[in-house]
């Protein structure tokens, strides 16, 4: 059978084509890990931000996740429709809405992420605490410029 | 206004999400950037492998990119009827293909080849070389398992 030995030079010497390749990697155990929860990768982050900041606007929510208020929205509506979060009112301020979460999505949410971290132990089984923390705070230093 | 300070303990901690947001980061600018040579991100990676690899096969090279080979073909085609490759016979194979460039598109190639490495030197302006070279072996690790 025709086939050649590949040389990826040009690709491999690219940062965002490895960080593309890791990402990808990762992500495929990720999705199948929340997706037992019935969650995905974007109702498990907003999720994780309503149940770490109870009251949480829209706007902040979607602010913190880079993503457009619009796509919040649409996250928010899918989690509130399966009783995860809810919308209450403000005082003071009715065009905002202050997000949390219920105890059925906080329980869920304790759930879910205890079996992220796991995913990503195993995943990164190979891996010592300190090139963890390296390679975070290097990515960090990328997304957060 | 009503607004909280957001923190996001359990989503920084997360390897896979700080993946997310540095690729995302780097893609915006990335895509722009190969968009100016009537390329994408698949477009451009595909053209790369063929460039490097005169004569690969389309098994080969979905093999090498980490894409189904239905997904290359749909690729090459593109490629193809832009005169960017060309599929030559594999002589004693009659169902093979050998991919290769055409002038004009390893002429794209380079100037986008070169116009990618300015976007990246640029977007990780602050970082040493060093810290890019442990940044991009740590990522290759992980997509390498």
């Amino acid at each position: 059978m025709h086939s050649v030995q590949i040389t990826q030079n040009d690709l491999t010497r690219m940062l965002g084509y490895n960080l593309k390749r890791a990402y990808m990697a990762l992500h495929t155990d990720f999705r199948a890990t929340v997706e037992q929860f019935g969650l995905t990768q974007r109702t498990f982050s907003l999720l994780s931000i309503v149940c770490e900041n109870p009251d949480a606007s829209q706007s902040d929510v979607s602010r913190s996740l880079g993503i457009e208020r619009s796509g919040a929205v649409v996250i928010v509506d899918e989690l509130e429709r399966r009783g995860l979060i809810r919308r209450a009112p403000v005082p003071g301020d009715r065009r905002a809405h202050a997000l949390r979460a219920t105890q059925d999505g906080q329980d869920i949410y304790d759930r879910a992420l205890g079996a992220v971290i796991q995913h990503e132990a195993s995943m990164l089984g190979d891996f010592s605490e300190t090139e963890i923390d390296k390679l975070r705070g290097l990515l960090a230093r990328i997304h957060n410029v």
